[in-house]
């Protein structure tokens, strides 16, 4: 299974049988509005809190996805989640409701595929028949937590991405049909000694070449090989970086081919300033617009690629350069 | 591999050919203490901040595994660690230290064997040939974060726990010699309604306690299978609620065979309160002390079962209660 030092190939590949989305407002308002299952109005969700608002986005994704495949929640193995808050409070609570064995992880936004990545592993190695797999985000328990009370209304500048309302989960499991996920790399850190906290996306982006380059030296695959490569999120400053980079390595993946979650889900008028970003983002881009496209064959080959900056508010202020990393997952329509 | 709903049962059990532990000074003077490899006299570590004390804590745990192991970081496929601090910190930093490709867990004390299973079903999957798995705590860097401003000395009762000042690292490796990972058990939450902080062991006791009864029913042995449960980290308190809850449960474990990390780490005349918890405590006495019992062929079977309690300071202040977790391991010597 293991090709190169980082990357697993899948001899029998796990299938991801359903996927479940739930969103804001804004969300439901941009270009991909259409492609998600749950919409919300407002950003409380009706409850006391916004964390608890994000937590009940969460329960929502994950019970649409098991809802589709026609299991409940005894039927899965494991759950696997992360989120952006504190000891990733909105995952465990969804655990303790789902009441299914649980395993948290963190990669900042790179948790998206993290989760998928291991979810896939599991049901590969034959640790689970069923997995499910999320993460989420919520833009004002995110905004309350990692910069200021929201009632401050801080300026931003074009650099700074927007924290996305929106949790994904997909189920993976060892039949049934969907596509399917082939390949896996585990990214490692790189850290260039970018230290603005309102450009992510800048210092994410060569965490993000660098597990694609690695990726595609690993799997043996030509540079064509995908239909198409989704960051999520480096937004539109790290993108431009991330082709740059690819080209500058000498990994030639034709710039069209090369998108971004935070860039998909928000539309230019909506004023996202480079873009969407958080663990929800590439999650509702990935199962809401990505799973749907290969559903009714618009798309057969994607490497989802989802990129975390695994600073916090202290190393910020201890004045610590942003850590990034990626991971890539390979999801695939098969004959 | 799969018994039960969440259970694996390595058909070839991955092997920790070594161990690394590094300590604070409370617990190298503890009836542990000669157990431990790196050894602190003062809780800065020389560094600037306590975190940054945590981030070398658990580097150097790291590297002192690797070096038993013959190793260097190139010979390492993937790195899988965690920590209390918000955003994982001084895990991620350690990651960039060691330029390894990266999975960040988190499951609060829990993460300990979190880290270990993973390790175990990556390398026994034949996704890694070689995992590092670590954990950390700080008591300054967990106190200053999740309860006062240190300065301020804030009373505690005697159900509190004390966060223990250690890390401790693992290396799973598909061949080699030394002790055998068996068999892992994935546990779910456990949540009883406790919502008192300073009494954390109670909150846990159930999670290990479900844990544990699934772990033998699952894997099928008998009562008396193991030489040693070691739980990480109930305390005085929990660990007497676990011993009652198992056997009223009918698993009719001797009462002797139990016992916990948090209790084993520190001498009743140092004052723990309830005794140690943190992710560095399991971490520190099942690398440190369990495993060289084994390597000194005291011990020949045990089953490790780290507990976590997945709270923050916001959901204590948004009335929450404490929803705990419990993973085990079974460790074992094989002829």
């Amino acid at each position: 299974m293991l090709q190169g030092r980082q990357t697993w190939v899948f001899p029998v590949p796990p299938v991801v049988t359903a996927t479940g989305t739930a969103v804001g407002h804004m969300e439901s308002e941009g270009p991909l509005g259409r492609c998600f299952d749950i919409i919300h109005k407002e950003p409380w969700l009706g409850k006391e809190s916004f964390e608890k608002a994000e937590q009940c986005l969460l329960e929502q994704a994950c019970l649409e996805a098991l809802k589709k495949a026609n299991l409940d929640t005894n039927g899965v193995n494991m759950f696997l989640a992360g989120d952006l808050i504190n000891q990733l409070s909105s995952s465990c609570f969804t655990a303790r409701s789902l009441k299914i064995p649980f395993l948290g992880l963190f990669g900042a936004c790179s948790t998206a595929m993290e989760s998928l990545a291991l979810a896939s592993l599991l049901v590969s190695a034959g640790g689970a028949h069923t997995v499910l797999a999320a993460t989420s985000s919520h833009n004002n328990a995110a905004e309350k937590q990692f910069r200021y009370p929201n009632e401050y209304g801080a300026q931003k500048n074009d650099t700074c991405q927007l924290t996305v309302t929106a949790a994904g989960s997909a189920v993976v499991q060892d039949v049934g049909n969907g596509p399917k996920i082939t390949a896996v790399t585990i990214g490692a850190i790189e850290d260039m000694g970018l230290k603005d906290p309102f450009n992510m996306g800048a210092a994410m982006a060569p965490a993000a070449a660098q597990t694609i380059i690695n990726h595609f030296k690993e799997r043996d695959v030509a540079a064509d090989y995908y239909d198409l490569i989704l960051t999520g999120d480096l937004g539109r400053v790290g993108s431009k970086i991330l082709v740059d980079l690819l080209h500058n390595a000498g990994l030639m993946v034709e710039s069209e081919k090369i998108c971004d979650g935070g860039v998909l889900i928000y539309s230019e008028e909506q004023k996202p300033f480079a873009g969407g970003s958080g663990c929800g983002c590439m999650a509702a881009v990935a199962y809401g617009y990505i799973y749907n496209e290969m559903l009714a064959g618009r798309l057969k080959k994607a490497l989802l690629v989802a990129t975390g900056a695994l600073m916090s508010p202290l190393t910020y202020q201890q004045n610590e350069s942003i850590p990034g990393i990626a991971h890539a997952v390979a999801l695939e329509v098969l004959e």
